[in-house]
């Protein structure tokens, strides 16, 4: 997989085939991706229009930050890839093999690492995905709001595979680490989120 | 826009730039197709393992309903380029130009069609992510609940392209009886959404 040559067809081939690579992970990190894209798109129709000239400072800013982004997570779609293989390596290393242990809990702990990091990444999204909600042009707001589906949407995979893995690591004190920021940082989303859905439906974009 | 030929990249770019196509209809679509992909991808661990040796039939529906949705949705990604893209070309007929009302009113209505399409078929999509949420390979239940928050998301792009459209078209009937049908689609969607969410939390996958 490559996001430079992959097409979109290819990729939906590959996620759908019978190997477990790629799988929620590097979709999420797509996902956050398109989220990130779509943010910069109402930026774009946003900037240099008279009507919001208030807001050109702050439509520039989301421009930079979802290009670092989008170059992040592109990462973390492969980074999740190579994880996960590192996993199923340790998983064929013979049960007898006194070193199997050790490399398999530390395979793990990467692949934990990486949706955690998608989740991060998608929170820095949806935070911009709140900025062109509120201040983008009125014309792409749906195209605002559907940002922030998406980058809700990649959080949640980064946590439910930050999960999966922290199941099968035995290190009693990673575990308890990984949670509790795990846990901060889905109240702060979960929050930002809440906010958004309530904007959504002040704007009459509830039924 | 040619899902065969369009690399993700490149597709990010697209929706990045500063026109408005493709947008979050066109993007939706495509994340609706990657939420079917995983349904797939998690049938396709289940299939064939005698553990789940019961749910074999049900798991084969998945794969050929997954196929059908994939297909739909990659026809209504360019089917939300092109309605838009009508949309516009309508706008740029000169105001005093006694066809442009009617020509406008028509290309909105079929700019509405499309996205309650998006919003039919992640409902769909959604049923399935239910399934496999339930009964598919317990080693990849993350990527069925992934698949499932895409599936929302995807809905509810839908639902906001529907109602920004509507909330152009003057055929008072006309936005009465799609608002009507979207709040029923919205009612069912919530509903399977909330018992996903709630299994989700069962297993210990909420922190």
């Amino acid at each position: 997989m490559n996001v430079e040559k992959t097409t979109l067809k290819e990729f939906c081939d590959m996620v759908a085939d019978k190997t477990p690579t790629p799988g929620g992970g590097a979709v999420g990190a797509i996902v956050a991706a398109l989220a990130a894209s779509l943010n910069q798109m109402v930026a774009n129709l946003t900037v240099g229009k008279k009507k919001y000239a208030d807001f050109e400072e702050i439509m520039e800013e989301v421009l930079e930050n979802m290009n670092y982004s989008r170059e992040k997570l592109q990462q973390l779609a492969y980074d999740d890839i190579k994880a996960f293989n590192k996993v199923m390596e340790a998983l064929k290393i013979p049960k007898d093999d006194p070193t199997r242990s050790e490399k398999l809990q530390t395979a793990l702990k990467e692949a934990a690492d990486i949706p955690f990091e998608l989740a991060r990444e998608a929170r820095n999204v949806l935070k911009f995905s709140q900025v062109t909600s509120k201040h983008g042009n009125k014309n792409a707001i749906s195209d605002a709001y559907s940002s922030a589906e998406l980058a809700y949407a990649a959080f949640r995979i980064g946590m439910y595979n930050v999960l999966i893995n922290l199941s099968s690591i035995k290190d009693e004190e990673f575990v308890r680490k990984y949670k509790e920021e795990l846990e901060e940082l889905k109240n702060e989303v979960e929050g930002i989120y809440k906010s958004i859905r309530e904007l959504v439906k002040e704007n009459g974009f509830e039924i």
